[in-house]
């Protein structure tokens, strides 16, 4: 395996790549994609004169695409004036199935299909779900899905309509990932978990490059995520970071990260304690126990950002006044981000002199519809 | 009014624009955007070195933008080899409301907007509601969205989500229209009709700008559009107009229309009669009568292109084989252009050297799931 390894992000052990691993031999840490040497336009996606992000694909031509990316911003004055600060959006609902997933799913899926993968196990509480689903199809790979049944249905029916094998679990999303695991040992397939493997935030880190293009390199000073397991969190962090290194750009953003109040594992102040979760509406960020949680901390510690929990009651509020002030119809998890970006302007943590940058990571049409 | 006016489609008279008017004071016939003379960038969208796509605004900021047009071309390589041609689709559902209605609508509400307009009536089977209703919430303006009842729920619940006023109207399609008509008149409200209002496909036509520039000049010879009031098929046929008059292209790509055989008052090659009418699932192009039929018709002569009819079980069927081979889940009257395709492919309407390019102009997740 050319050009890239696994490194451990713990222990920073190195691993030659392989489709099946997806945490250290020694310590049981969280992997990463770390590249051996620069890399080529030839295994590089290109972002302007002289940007390349580098990709663990041996060719650009082993990409397998559904037309992701590229989303737009869009500068939201009224809610700008609301709040007071500079606020823009980048669509990520405007992505093939629909949210920001297919970004990590296109390259996740390009990397074990070049590997000669031909069935994978995933778990997802959807809209992953649904996006590995229409991935596999145009790979030709056969995908069994595990989600939770009381995801949302349109999630769940678009999860089947592309082909892929449905296990719907009765359970958390915890319970869901479980059986994933077991299914997997059992029948020997492949467990490509988006929230484990190395390769998925090798394709969200493209989010990271597009705002470098999209704000001609002024990045915006703080970026607002909502975050669960947080593969756009580190994505976009992964690109910062790569862009800095280069000098492309002369100042890192802050990340800061939202939770929902009731699953806040990152956010909470005290310790976290699982038995405390409560349902949520925004079911794109109700992980309990996230694998790269040490991660995400780190990026949170290193960028200046602030963790940030919001209530159910704010969520919604968003969600509606985002539908009925800018015409942008988000799932209730985008909506957490502006509830987020609210406590942190009032809470005079974000500087109203500076600007901000929010996904609206997934569209309100997969959800439940707000009353 | 500056660099425009409205131009009958029939009698070629020329009318000051207004926001009231939507057919010719004489012939009662549609109208169509006439350009006075070049416009410059001012008044105009670019597409690439020195091509530019005239609009009926006096200042390119008077555009209310939520992030619609720029969508993917795929290529379909199963597909292609399936029928034995080569097919591209470009990904309209990834436009800001799931349809290519959002092109339309955003240039229609643009120009409304600027006339200072601020309480509109609009008639729709379900998507244009949703575009109108959204970019209306963009615009603030009041708009009042008259949809069928049996119109699939989640469309009809994207309509209110925006804040627009829901008119569910119980009977067709055609008596939507006039339950609309109605409204506006006695309420003094302006018809913000998309199938009359002549702005809407100076909105519509930047989909043949963008191919232009997607296939670097090269426009495929075969362009399928599933037609029910026709206003893509038309946009896209003005702009290849302007662009061949300006000497862009040296040749015109023909345009097929596709009509479900339940509702096809353009392909049916009797004499239609609108008690013919049966249910069909493409209700995008679930259309009895046409407003702008007669200009449908001579851009098929214009164009040498043909009008075909597809049967409801040609349009589950071609749904689902895409979502399962292709990875694009369409909404069925987007699975109705594949279902033409493979028809004039047969009959040898089309040959098999040449290219095919299909509008994607929906998004399945909007309307019922298939079985």
């Amino acid at each position: 395996m050319g050009h890239y390894h696994f490194t451990c992000t713990k222990c920073h052990n190195n691993y030659n790549p392989n489709a099946q691993m997806l945490k250290c031999e020694d310590c049981h840490e969280t992997l990463s994609v770390q590249y051996k040497y620069s890399t080529d336009e030839m295994n590089s996606l290109t972002y302007g004169k002289g940007v390349l992000m580098p990709i663990p694909l041996v060719s650009i031509s082993d990409l397998i695409s559904l037309g992701e990316g590229n989303t737009p911003i869009l500068a939201l004055p009224r809610i700008s004036n609301e709040i007071g600060i500079e606020i823009y959006a980048k669509l990520e609902f405007m992505n093939p199935t629909g949210s920001f997933k297919d970004r990590g799913t296109s390259m996740m899926i390009s990397a074990l299909k070049s590997m000669g993968v031909s069935e994978i196990v995933e778990d997802s509480s959807g809209n992953a779900g649904a996006s590995v689903s229409a991935y596999s199809s145009k790979a030709s790979i056969k995908a069994h899905i595990f989600a939770p049944s009381s995801a949302p249905e349109t999630k769940l029916n678009q999860i089947k309509v592309y082909g892929s094998v449905l296990h719907s679990i009765d359970g958390s999303r915890d319970i869901t990932t479980e059986a994933a695991e077991t299914f997997a040992l059992e029948k020997k397939v492949i467990y490509a978990s988006h929230n484990l493997s190395p390769f998925f935030i090798e394709g969200t880190k493209s989010f990271g490059y597009e705002i470098f293009n999209d704000f001609e390199k002024r990045i915006p000073e703080n970026i607002i995520v909502p975050v669960g397991n947080g593969s756009l969190f580190l994505g976009i962090w992964k690109a910062i970071t790569e862009l800095y290194n280069k000098s492309h750009i002369n100042d890192k953003p802050k990340l800061h990260c939202i939770q929902a109040m009731n699953v806040n594992p990152i956010a909470s102040s005290d310790r976290w304690d699982k038995s405390k979760i409560a349902p949520t509406m925004a079911g794109g960020i109700a992980v309990g126990s996230p694998p790269r949680k040490s991660e995400v901390k780190n990026v949170l510690k290193e960028s200046n950002g602030f963790a940030n929990s919001v209530t159910e009651e704010s969520i919604k509020e968003w969600q509606i006044k985002l539908a009925k002030n800018e015409g942008l119809f988000c799932e209730p998890t985008s909506a957490a981000a502006f509830a987020g970006l609210e406590n942190l302007v009032h809470e005079k943590r974000i500087n109203k002199t500076e600007r901000v940058l929010i996904p609206i990571t997934g569209s309100g049409l997969k959800d439940v519809f707000p009353e």
